[in-house]
């Protein structure tokens, strides 16, 4: 008799590149070591009261199912956040899911078969991988480069990817992991290829209300074209502090789309019903909130910006959303020096930890001289990480 | 150019059997009848007050993610829990989900690759087949009927179903939607199954507090020699009434097994933080609540019992556990039977709504007189259901 052993599909799927240090950052704690978190998209920010009130406030007696589909009044929320873009949806075309993770998973599941594949722009978000390794759907990979500041390539190189199996066009904007605000003509470009081979696409709203320098996002759904092809996948995680609340929405004028959703929902019964809730408010009336916010991050990416200027070697372009920034720097191996930065290196008892950018590309070999930073903590103490991560290149250089 | 369409697996995905009626019992009430709620496993007792509590005083100020695996003292909560009931895991062996649907969705996709197979006794619940379909995962399904109190058939029998696709077995004990509970004997017939053939088994876990007449579950994890086989699915939402709490765990001692679902856990990142902490109290002191709801599912067992001995022609068994009973009625098709009920029927303008068993079985043409009651609501409003029941299939029958 054989041994017992689980599947290939979950042998085939990866580990998240970024979750996969932090043994090695509590051992550097329980030496005494102070580790700067900038290794993970989890913002200090506090969570907005009213979210908190409404939680303290919560006077149901039973914490009974929701809709599958989402309890109505979110639902409603959500469309009157879309409205509120500019953006125009029924209650039919929201599907609340558990966080942005789970959007993501429907919409993979629904467009795609076994073998089937999704057009990616690399360096791109690892949970992709994890979500599409389940369903066993294959990322075909279009290289982004840093001196390029990751922005995308022209219609021909991207439809050069096309294969018979291609089901979609997947884009974050603006990015994770590279903080890149895709323009006008990108957007565009992305549109016209959809169109051309009747791809869908999938669009990773996550980060849209954090754009800086008076910059705005293009939205996909403005072209209603591509009613048909587009699916938006959304989270409350980052816009409004809360990656610890798993609410999110899977949304797309599709009704074959959306009618599958809801079935595949349904096995899952539903979404918590207490986080449901308790964005409500929050959604249809936002600004004041993410417009503040929204500050907050500029001004910590201009000093990480000015700190990553002094770093010898460091080569990137300025970011315009998100939280994250991913310089090129002289080293070797981002997986060795993330190592490094947590096992052997400390200045003044303090660390930093990173993400390598190995973990964010699925062609082997790219990404090593590349490190992801999260600009998640307060002015005094991203100063003083890239100061270390400074430091910590001259050292790993030297050893 | 072909019109845009989904995957195949989506369009194979079954929707829900009790949720596709929904819209039919909102326009009996639009009609102003009341609908009595027999249809769903979602009870009416209240939340724990102690769970309540701590989502009243929850006191962090940012709701972060919380480790992919589950926050530390949630797992312990969980260990504690087994601990009391004799079975003993330690804390790599379990990873918190978002209900026991995800523990359910993370064993099939790490136990079996695309057409495989695993093996289900019929009827069964529906999740199941949307989870696995997903996948790309079939069951085969191995009868059993009223007329045997929905028992087990001997190993021969289940024997005879493994093919070489067979990766596991999974079981509901008690069962969900028969209320069956298996006996000493049966237990032993699926262990040693799972022991000649090497099978993983997965076993659904979420009634096991609720048994009636003094018995006792025989739990799978007693016997060490399937300690690798044996993968636990379980779920805070029935034993302590918080189906929309969305909090469950899966379990085991096979560490290739559970180091592939930790991955699938990093993808979708993480388990709503509120309610993973507001059950820890709760999971480690949970007897006095659970004894308590135990003896009040048992006096509306009793009531149902009682009333269905009063219709002609309805058969069954007593269940011995969960809150399910699941007659064989004087009926030729209990899909359109559940219809009729929010449709056509009406007493006193008082009607009831039931989950035809149709949607619990894999085998077309099957359950066609069978219906499942869920009885989550209060002993007079039983009585009165199970009443409107009877006189409804006399006026189905004249129809």
């Amino acid at each position: 008799m054989n041994n017992i052993t689980i599947s290939q599909r979950a042998k085939n799927t990866p580990a998240s590149a970024i979750r996969k240090l932090v043994p090695l950052a509590e051992k550097a704690k329980e030496k005494g070591i102070k580790v700067y978190h900038l290794n993970i998209g989890q913002p200090d920010l506090p969570t907005p009261q009213e979210v908190l009130d409404y939680i303290h406030n919560f006077t149901q007696k039973t914490l009974q199912y929701a809709p599958s589909a989402g309890i109505k009044e979110a639902v409603l929320s959500w469309q009157k956040f879309y409205a509120d873009k500019g953006m125009s949806f029924e209650q039919k075309d929201i599907v609340v899911t558990a966080g942005g993770s789970e959007a993501l998973l429907f919409a993979f599941m629904t467009v795609c078969d076994p073998g089937d594949e999704i057009l990616i722009f690399e360096p791109f978000y690892t949970s992709y991988s994890i979500l599409t390794a389940m369903g066993n759907i294959s990322f075909r990979p279009i290289l982004t480069t840093n001196q390029n500041g990751y922005h995308l390539p022209d219609a021909k190189t991207i439809e050069k990817a096309i294969t018979k199996k291609t089901k979609a066009i997947i884009i974050c904007n603006p990015n994770n992991p590279t903080g890149t605000l895709y323009t006008e003509e990108e957007v565009q470009t992305i549109t016209s290829v959809v169109k051309k081979y009747n791809l869908f696409l999938i669009s990773d709203e996550t980060y849209q209300e954090i754009v800086f320098d008076g910059k705005k996002v293009i939205p996909f759904a403005k072209d209603q074209e591509i009613a048909q092809n587009l699916i938006i996948c959304d989270s409350v995680s980052k816009r409004f502090n809360s990656c610890g609340a798993r609410v999110g929405c899977v949304v797309s004028q599709n009704q074959e789309f959306m009618s599958a959703v809801l079935r595949l929902g349904q096995g899952r019964l539903s979404v918590a019903t207490v986080e449901q809730l308790a964005f409500i408010a929050l959604l249809q009336n936002h600004k004041n909130y993410t417009d503040s916010i929204k500050k907050v991050y500029q001004s910590r990416r201009d000093v990480v910006v000015e700190g990553l200027k002094k770093i010898p070697g460091a080569t990137f372009k300025v970011p315009e959303g998100a939280f994250y920034i991913m310089p090129k720097l002289p080293i070797d191996d981002s997986d060795r020096f993330a190592e490094f930065l947590l096992n052997d290196f400390s200045d003044n008892k303090e660390t930093v930890m990173i993400a390598p950018a190995t973990g964010f590309y699925s062609t082997p070999g790219l990404g090593k001289d590349e490190i992801r930073i999260a600009y998640v903590l307060d002015e005094e103490s991203l100063k003083r990480s890239i100061e270390l991560l400074g430091l910590a290149i001259r050292k790993y250089n030297r050893v």
